[in-house]
């Protein structure tokens, strides 16, 4: 037996998200099945992010324990065909001993696109937040930097299921612009439930001048999900890269 | 009253096509509704290109009469906000007297996305057609060549509904690569029913060196709809622009 490291891509819009559910469409479940026809027996899959109900992934890592003969690159070309079009194995490759997609990972990198545009932009209209109208930058990025570090982000975690600690190391969040489409980029060791939209949704009520940037840090302080902005839509959120330290 | 000249995008997946038909949703449908609702009264809309079933458009123009007094930027705004993210009014404006979208119209130009890769993309699935394999792309440039001109283009036009003339002037028809994406890109005065799709498909022939660039001349000649390659798939085709002689 040996770990397979699988990295995935995947357009989110039709699933329940990442874990697997009764009843429900998600991509553990279809990929679990898929890998289950192929090997014979369903695997229990590692991921290193659990992404929501209608967030996308450009770089999932997930892994799992199968016999040490299979031949990857042919199961991978199996495995697309099986999927179709809206999940795509990217790599299948063998990771080293006790690699774990979850444990393993060192940091994940999200990436949230608006449309700021009046126009709608159907080609990307699954991929991005169309919310029309300009937004401040400048601002957006003030705040932004009051957030990065290691800090108790409570505020910005979904207040149904909180984990036994808030703390997280968010090393980069980064407003950028091109044209009318305005991207968030976050980086940190592992993110809460919904904190990135959370995050994002703040950094939105900064953009539209409803809250002052130095306001962002005394939500960050009050570790309270009542003070953060609305938590913004699943559709503008991707998986863009996870990273291992070896 | 004036007539006012719709430029317009869509994403065509969940369209059964253009063109208005009773109990399914057709672009000119959702648009003409809509149009129902800011205007008071259904208006009957002509237009460029009458776009097949899953098939997209990035510069499609529709034109109709309506009473000089309307606010076009606000009117384009509102349909918009009705229209949802499948469809985007880019452009509306005041077109000169006697202009007609469609028969105004003195070329049409469309572009058909191929892409060749194992691992389909996720995110452009809605968009391309996932034909996985490499294509001979010199063979595919060599038989477009021959295609290039005035010709009666009988054997690449559906052979249910051909229209009085079957000639055509194909001023362009050039494939390009980026990486594994194989682009076509077809440029005529008008086309016929599925004639991009059906010359893509013998274009793909050639590729798969299944079919010899001098034979598609000689399917050409036949003028005989049987001779030509599968029609290739509706996901991968969009009319990228219209062209109007002034």
């Amino acid at each position: 037996m040996s770990v397979v490291r699988l990295d995935i891509a995947y357009d989110g819009t039709d699933f329940h998200g990442w874990a697997r559910q009764p009843r429900v469409r998600t991509v553990e479940g279809v990929l679990t099945e898929a890998l289950g026809r192929l090997l014979g027996e369903e695997p229990k899959l590692s991921v290193a992010g659990r992404t929501d109900a209608g967030v996308h992934a450009e770089g999932q890592v997930a892994s799992f324990t199968a016999p040490g003969d299979i031949d990857l690159e042919r199961a991978r070309r199996a495995l697309n065909r099986m999927l179709g079009p809206e999940i795509a194995i990217r790599r299948a490759r063998r990771a080293p001993e006790g690699f774990d997609a979850r444990f393993s990972a060192s940091g994940r990198e999200y990436r949230y696109d608006i449309e700021t545009s009046d126009t709608p932009d159907p080609f990307a209209a699954r991929f991005v937040w169309h919310r029309p109208g300009a937004l401040a930058v400048p601002a957006m990025r003030a705040a932004a930097r009051s957030l990065i570090g290691e800090h108790d982000f409570a505020s910005f975690c979904r207040a149904a299921d909180p984990p036994a600690s808030t703390v997280r190391n968010l090393r980069t969040l980064s407003v950028n612009v091109r044209g009318t489409r305005v991207g968030v980029r976050a980086q940190a060791d592992a993110f809460l439930h919904q904190m990135v939209r959370s995050l994002v949704g703040t950094l939105v009520r900064v953009g539209e001048g409803r809250l002052d940037p130095a306001g962002v840090a005394a939500i960050l302080a009050a570790r309270d999900r009542a003070g953060a902005g609305t938590i913004a839509p699943a559709q503008g959120l991707s998986l863009l890269r996870v990273r291992y330290a070896k």
